[in-house]
């Protein structure tokens, strides 16, 4: 039998609790779990940094630590905490949670839909959207994320082009890469999507010469990273018409300020960083399988390390 | 050298000329394609019933009459054509819209996309919606366009379960069929989708008791037939809650008259039957590689049977 301790706040165990009951009943361990155990019968930790537990020494039996966050900077550096720090990496929800978000995105503005949705004036408009194969769709970064959307996004029809730093070859897109091929993805996009990491190379890749690159009209879906996208250049683009309508899910500061103008601006369309994130369901299945591991005597996975502090 | 005469509204040119002539340029047939050519020259005539062409017997060579529209009521009993005449078969673009229609609207809903796109208290709530795997999809119909449908949403990751009326065994989606197999399909689906035929057995399918078989604040999506839903029903089914939103392309009368309930209700949105139309890029290769086929010698596609009237 081991005795996982939950260390959490109230709302994190009541989304937790059963998926991560299911997800331990499926590794076959005996075990026990809940938020209040002996603490010197205490086997695992599954912790958020903003638990009331800060003082781990209280632990004599404790063999790690599975961080319910990706970020550990509140716990990395507590002196108490000598035996294995796990981070959260949910890979099959990130990756997935975004081709949903991605794909969903990219429908809404290629069919046109906001104008369905608010028609206050109740007009029947019958021309049709153009189909997937005449709307391209350019993708900036090719990493996990970037390719399982251009997969789920080729799938679905679009000719998709895709860039990154360094030359990729991915089936069924057309690569690009460098600087010149930067130009030559933007040019005459349609829709764009970045999916970009946040580098001293990429901050503010999307400036207003880029952005006059696009088709006329464009769509900007930014899933990404919040300094991407020159926030003023963009803002330009949307009043002249160049970006037809941008949806944004990160943002420089989060939550987005209230004072800020994407949130009142008409062709700009808010999401509260939703579009890639742990969920409760497969981050268990994460925590569940880490805890097998371990217990098998195997190496347990997405180990911090300390000196490096992530 | 063959003569196509185009015989329709001047916006049906504007639309069709340009991909009426990289469609023909495709077949490798010398072509001369206009409006308006010394009729005893003509070969081919691609036709629309509301044109000013009345009168095929002025056309000494006409070889066929390749109709724009699907329909051809008001021009299958005009006693002065006595060539073949083929109806508009847009299998691509019809297929393809749907699906794109479909998978775009299905997304919305899923995503929860509304309350982001209409936010006017700028709510910055994170909680992600459910993954997709979680979010099971029903879709009545499994012909040509509901398993095209099932395909793509199999594909991002739903859990799709299709119904028809005989049994049809289609791979990664459960399939049902007959009454019993309807309740089933029904029961606890979030997401509806209905692409059945209008026919006697199908009027009013999506009755109040039917529309209470689904999971609470169900998501109803009609791109079928206007008649397979009961309006009454459904408009109660939205006040109470138990259908949380419809979004509907088919109505018993198209346009939907301007009185209509469903323009204003705050939970259903309507599109004006675009789901799934003729479009001039698909629809141009169509006629072109049917008039191919013809000077090929290989029989025209879709010809219309002059007794049975389709």
């Amino acid at each position: 039998m081991i005795n996982i301790l939950f260390a959490a706040l109230t709302e994190r165990w009541e989304q937790y609790e059963t998926p991560l009951r299911a997800a331990l009943e499926a590794t076959g361990l005996a075990y026990c779990l809940g938020t209040d155990l002996p603490a010197e019968e205490v086997d695992y930790i599954i912790y958020a940094p903003n638990s009331t537990v800060q003082d781990f020494s209280i632990f004599p039996n404790l063999k790690a630590v599975l961080n319910l966050w990706a970020g550990v900077e509140a716990v990395v550096n507590n002196p108490t905490l000598t035996v294995p720090l796990a981070r959260m990496v949910d890979e099959h929800g990130l990756t997935q949670g975004m081709v949903e978000w991605v794909t969903g995105h990219v429908m809404r503005h290629h069919l046109g839909m906001d104008a369905h949705i608010n028609n206050p004036d109740r007009i029947w408009d019958d021309t049709p959207p153009p189909l997937s194969k005449d709307r391209p769709v350019t993708i900036l970064g090719l990493g996990v994320l970037g390719q399982a959307c251009a997969k789920a996004l080729t799938n679905l029809g679009f000719p998709v082009t895709g860039w990154s730093r360094s030359a990729k070859d991915i089936l069924g897109i057309r690569a690009l890469h460098g600087d010149d091929g930067l130009t030559q993805a933007l040019r005459d996009a349609q829709i764009l999507v970045l999916l970009l990491p946040n580098t001293s190379a990429t901050t503010n890749i999307m400036n207003a010469e880029r952005l006059a690159l696009l088709a006329p009209g464009a769509f900007l879906v930014n899933p990404g990273r919040g300094p991407l996208i020159d926030d003023d250049a963009l803002l330009a683009a949307l009043d002249s018409g160049q970006i037809g309508h941008a949806t944004l899910d990160v943002f420089r500061v989060e939550p987005l300020p209230q004072d800020h103008a994407f949130w009142t601006h008409p062709r700009v369309t808010v999401t509260p960083h939703i579009a890639s994130c742990t969920r409760p369901d497969t981050a268990a299945h994460a925590i569940a399988d880490n805890i097998a591991r371990s217990e098998a005597g195997a190496p347990m996975l997405h180990l911090v390390d300390r000196d490096a502090g992530y």
